[in-house]
């Protein structure tokens, strides 16, 4: 029994672990050193544990080249920490460094607040089969990570010019939303996005012009945007050139605060789950 | 008994998280019902099994505050498996797209090629005591952030030009090392780097132009380059404008392979561990 109770505790590391390192049955089993029946057994009581714990869920592929595959539990509390970390800093006078002009590189750049959101924005977005995110340079990459690592799938980047190590580009010019300044972006002939469905995913939105224009770029590559993640939209101007945006967060009269649907999803959380263990 | 199992089942997901989510003693305490005492012997036991398993190291912050934080042993198989999409991926003659420059935008935005490398990088370079992570924009941004993931330490980017939204900027220019064109590259006044020890984190290095800038800008603001890790450096030339470069690959003569420190690293790990419940 003590034996059973070791192997448990390392089974459970080894199902839990980061996206992408799904192991195999029987790559766990030899690892364990036990018949994959006494690990089919194993498997799903831990399962039913971190279940019943508000923890996560482990999927079983089963067949040739079977694995398991985590898909954590969102955090609550880790989102609502980040989201206050972002709502108190950009309360902070000398962060707008322009009108309409924020600084959040740092805070954009630190993963324990990026990554939670990003697991917020997948868990809302994970229903549009998306099997690309896509993200213009350079803000919304980390953002971008997050939630492909969310729901395991890639990243595509959009460049904001053409360079050397690209190679063969498509490009396209767009009047800014906001600035009506005209920019460009451009994505390599050979980025793997063709005939895929894409979450376009940025730290900023305001009128929605780069959201636009990176869908019409994929749309030359017939990929299609089918849904899309900001960390901050602006509250004006109301109508944006894409629709159906998920933000995390609103500004709007110079505060922010967490959107309505951010809103509602942390208070449905507010229940306490069931606890192993337990009284 | 079977409650103690269940226990021991959650607690390894829960400290096994990832970093920034340290969760404290007392909070797990609550979160399974159990007097610390009891949540001190149960963790114990979670690492040792962990530690002899190879999977990790949990360490345990004690007083007022006091955590666990889980040090995620190298997985060795990830590591090889992403060199060598890397390696196999670049030699695909198309990859090529210009003397000395290579496509490699799609591999390095997966996060499941990325995050393993980004720890290898970080193992080698944790001893240099760094608090920041430091990369110039763009492609290197993934491997910069499993790098501070692994660490658990921030990222600070530096842009390639002056932006509205950074506010206040100091700028340097500099004669890049392999194509002897000026190039330019800014870091915002406020960005949070004065004093800090940093691991300059990039994609690719050919003679360390990029990398010694970087390290001049980052001494303007008393922050001081102690290591410097990359995905790939060029054989050519041999003499870099920065000492003590950490790369996974090495690009020489049209080929490319990983660089002695890391075959050493993955060889050292050839030695089978212990395995829990095993005969």
């Amino acid at each position: 029994m003590r034996d059973r109770v070791r192997r448990l505790i390392a089974l459970t590391r080894m199902v839990t672990r980061p996206p992408g390192a799904t192991p195999s049955l029987s790559g766990m089993a030899d690892a364990l050193h036990v018949a994959k029946s006494t690990l089919s057994e194993d498997l799903a009581l831990v399962r039913e544990v971190l279940l019943e714990a508000g923890l996560g869920e482990i999927h079983t592929q089963v067949g040739v080249g079977g694995g398991v595959r985590f898909v954590e539990r969102l955090d609550v509390d880790r989102v609502r920490d980040a989201l206050d970390v972002f709502v108190r800093a950009l309360d902070e006078p000398d962060r707008v460094t322009g009108p309409g002009f924020l600084y959040m590189t740092d805070l954009l750049f630190r993963p324990e607040l990026v990554e939670p959101l990003g697991a917020l924005l997948a868990e809302r977005l994970v229903d549009r089969g998306a099997g690309l995110v896509a993200t213009v340079e350079t803000k919304g990459i980390p953002l971008a990570l997050a939630v492909s690592r969310a729901l395991s799938i890639p990243v595509v980047l959009i460049r904001r010019d053409n360079r050397l190590s690209e190679g063969s580009s498509l490009s396209i010019n767009y009047l800014s939303g906001s600035s009506h300044r005209i920019q460009s972006m451009s994505l390599a002939r050979r980025a793997p996005v063709r005939g895929a469905r894409v979450l376009f995913v940025d730290d900023f939105l305001k009128a929605g012009g780069t959201a636009r224009a990176a869908s019409d770029l994929l749309r030359e590559f017939e990929a299609e945007v089918v849904g899309v993640g900001v960390l901050v939209a602006t509250a004006s101007p109301a109508a944006k050139l894409v629709a159906d945006v998920a933000a995390c967060l609103l500004w709007q009269a110079d505060a922010v605060a967490p959107t309505p649907w951010v809103v509602e999803r942390l208070a449905a959380s507010a229940v306490p789950g069931n606890c192993p263990g337990g009284p």
